[in-house]
């Protein structure tokens, strides 16, 4: 699907309020890819963001998933606007094992005041790409 | 509900498992309470598990509530078994604001392949705690 | 949790609207329940209402749970309000054996736009209840 | 994604246990499609099938939603298996407005004991469809 941007400057509002987000920093999550509807965020593994196989843990597949999802919602909304997060549902489908992994977020279904968004998580292990989770989640317009 | 656990070490396992997850110690993350069936888990709050907003990213009170949810499961489960989350929703009902949050974990049904938990979370703020979150998990026992 | 409805003809309201439901009349559910933040509806067992191994059928279940979760956030609306559902996830917890099914519905946390309920649904036999399923469930409010 | 069915009779199983289920008779359902890990569902509107507003009930979009989930994933296990619901999440997108219903179930990972799968209900009206619904589903195998 292909959405219109209700502004022009959705990537930077995106891009500001990722930067603003203590845990992004603290779990090395950067912002990949930044279009109408579509967020990426990737990680890279690392023992301290790991559960007790020494896997990704399911927390950080899920944040970066969450915050894709969100920023997805973001970046179709008016100037000013700010977005929560109202619910989530993640299924965790495969071991997070896998040197790099990559929340890719898509809105389902924009709208005034809620927005529904997905997001795929992808474990890499030599450049190929496994699903590990996928993640369904409802969005919440602040007006500004 | 009381339960009755399947092996008198149930507690010590917990232990063992969570000081094995990398992200808990990254968190600063402390298990409160393990009995069965009933597991408590708290994260103070520091920038670093920040939202935008400098509340507690919804992300952290996922992990912490996942956990407990998970351990929770475990705290039941025969001798040598590993818990893993298949799935779960969560619910955030409040903004994450207050200085200690504390993620309760009950089991809601035992089995011996699947068990379903809940959590509620938390938050602090001079000793008055509201809550903040409702989890509703699936997990599954992996034989030991 | 003790609720206050917003407006003294709640009861009427949410009876009114329950009885403009084809399906409830299909099914043969009934209004047991209404309190403010509380609603009960139950069914009871017939071959048209099963699925393939002769029990209650989960979408039986899941109805009567719903739409106990709407009216339970119904009942603390302004007068005029419609409540839709924007969302839920049920855990199947037990198989749905018995002759009556009662769906217990509650309101976990009332809000101007977002309202979020949950609701439990025992399976009587002989008059003895055995939880079968839990739902979460988010509820918008649609001004009147 | 193509699925290779598990044996060579997965058509007729998922037809007759469907044929078995009492409540798909009374919502007039049928099953329109049956491919190895993909079924359709579909429901026609009627007024014994409304909620308030006269639109499709959510809970017949989440029956023929979930059933879809649950053949899709039967569509793919071993002959002698049966497959339940563990637990289900469904965010409602649009009004059910419509004069026809088509649930499009897929398997998203199969699995020996956990099938996760999900369907999107699409509303007809002369012949153009409207996403009104996503579900996300776990089902378990149980052994024949």
């Amino acid at each position: 699907m292909n959405f219109t941007p209700s502004h022009p400057e959705f990537a930077s509002v995106v891009q500001a309020s990722f930067e603003r987000q203590g845990l992004m920093k603290t779990l090395g999550a950067t912002l990949d890819r930044i279009e109408p509807g579509r967020i990426d965020i990737s990680v890279r593994y690392r023992d301290s963001l790991s559960q007790q196989h020494r896997f990704l843990h399911a927390a950080v597949t899920t944040a970066i998933a969450d915050t894709a999802c969100g920023y997805a919602a973001l970046s179709l909304m008016p100037a000013g606007s700010e977005v929560l997060t109202v619910e989530f549902k993640v299924n965790l489908l495969r071991p997070a094992a896998g040197t790099c992994f990559v929340a890719e977020g898509r809105v389902v279904k924009p709208g005034k005041t809620i927005t529904v968004s997905r997001a795929d998580v992808l474990a890499y292990t030599d450049g190929v790409p496994v699903l590990i989770a996928t993640l369904l989640a409802t969005m919440i317009t602040l007006a500004g």
